[in-house]
């Protein structure tokens, strides 16, 4: 078993977390927040997303929290659907975009009448505009390890999406079981196939813990030399699929594991901890994270 | 990442599950759950404790259940704590009963004033009663991969505990992470260490998930060519360091993860989640068990 010595670390419980929510939290809770995650040492931190406030009220203040987050030392990024993502991204000082296509054939097919891999060559026109404002962008590809519509999803689809983002100029990549169904060995078998096929690729790797395999897959991404990993404070968020079931892996939980396992992440492990104590409070209910449950323990400082 | 065919699992709800309840549930409901999971085809079952009752009073008719279960194909097991506990299970059919001592040398010697492995040593009269009475007998080690009075534990205390049990002709030994302090890398040197220094033990390993990592540990200790796990209908148990916090591995989460590798257990999954279910309604409360809140999902039959 080798692990890498360091890893980099998103905190997406701004976005994937928050808009899981049923009251929105206020723009100066979402920035007490941000601004708490940045000074722990997190390194990237997905803000929000900048599409419809009609599709997702919770993101509604996303320009704002840009504008007011200014020049942090941490990369900060949004969720984007469209060029009107690119444009208001633009706008309000977003210099990172992320794009999301569904590795679901049958499910893009029956709602949208095309491949995923062809609506990712629908986003030429935001990479051309990103391009054009100075703003990186990048891609996401939700449930390559399975799809609650066809089960297992056979990896050249997955390929097809990463060679048509790459067509387009993207080449950070993230594989994201939205749907919590990936499994340890699958993790790995992709995660190698993926990285020795397209070397140059920047990828990302976005686990749920819908099913208890969240940081199993980890460290079996991890084991096939993937640095790269979104996480939410107090593990919010869910499952779009099933209702009640465990969200992101937990911020705290994947520290623990790598404080404990000696790889650096920059992330200060106890102000991680209060971040994640706070938000339980200002979301009103309790966390599914496992170490705001039992605590560091026996864990040497 | 090498994974083995086929792995063997001991159901422990019944004794480290409702031990930790509030409330006892009564003899037929515990038959009720032990018929249930001999029938879902579960190989090994611990069906309770021949202790103090006044220590443990959820487990003061395990002798009943052992009466009551008789002839089942499935392997029963009792946790003894001395030569007493023999006695009881050869009066009551029991063919099979494992010891327990804590790897803490800090806090054996504090407690007790030995070592771990004097406190082994102390067992040579419960090894000998069983053999005369045609019982197996194995032993546990707890918190060998960190205790919350000392942290780690010196890979050599655990060697020297080890060694004991072997000089009583104990060669069935598990390996238990009651605290929850485990991690993958660590499950994974102390197991490969220990399969190669001891090569004819049979060992079991034993997680709990109080700070999110059973099944990764899992999964790393498969990787290490472990093969017998416990583990507990709907997650039942927990830490006795951390009240509240998640308890053993949820037997169903186990079997998410064996099905989806292709990995043999012979326990039938639908069967496993309707027993998760009735032990929930019997309880009165919530469980652990991440499949039992987020279904199977996509996983194909």
């Amino acid at each position: 078993m080798t692990f890498p010595d360091k890893i980099t670390l998103c905190e997406v419980g701004l976005r994937d977390g928050l808009q899981n929510e049923k009251t929105s939290l206020t723009t100066p809770q979402k920035l007490e927040l941000a601004e708490a995650v940045v000074t722990a040492g997190m390194p990237v931190v997905e803000l929000g997303s900048l599409m419809s406030p009609k599709a997702v009220p919770q993101m509604a203040d996303t320009d704002e929290l840009f504008k007011s987050m200014g020049n942090s030392p941490a990369e900060l990024r949004a969720l984007i659907a469209n060029k009107k993502g690119v444009d208001r991204a633009f706008a309000c000082g977003c210099k990172k975009v992320k794009l999301n296509v569904s590795a679901s054939k049958a499910h893009n097919l029956a709602n949208l009448n095309k491949t995923p891999a062809e609506s990712v060559a629908g986003f030429a026109e935001c990479a051309q505009a990103a391009k054009e404002g100075n703003i990186e962008i990048s891609g996401s590809i939700s449930m390559p390890f399975g799809s609650p519509w066809e089960g297992e999803i056979p990896l050249n689809d997955v390929r097809e999406i990463v060679e048509a983002y790459l067509a387009l100029g993207i080449d950070e990549i993230s594989l994201s079981d939205a749907s919590g169904m990936a499994v340890p060995s699958q993790v790995f078998n992709i995660c190698e196939a993926m990285r020795k096929q397209y070397p140059g690729v920047r990828w990302w790797l976005h686990f749920h813990n819908t099913r208890g395999m969240g940081i199993a897959n980890v460290t079996a991404a991890m084991e096939a030399g993937m640095t790269r990993f979104d996480s939410s404070f107090a593990g919010l968020g869910g499952c779009p699929f099933v209702p009640g079931a465990a969200g992101n892996i937990a911020t705290e939980d994947v520290l623990y594991l790598c404080e404990r396992m000696g790889i650096q992440t920059g992330v200060d492990f106890d102000a991680a901890m209060a971040i994640a104590a706070r938000v339980t409070e200002m979301v009103g209910h309790p966390a599914e994270s496992c170490l705001l449950k039992a605590g560091k323990g026996g864990l040497k400082q």
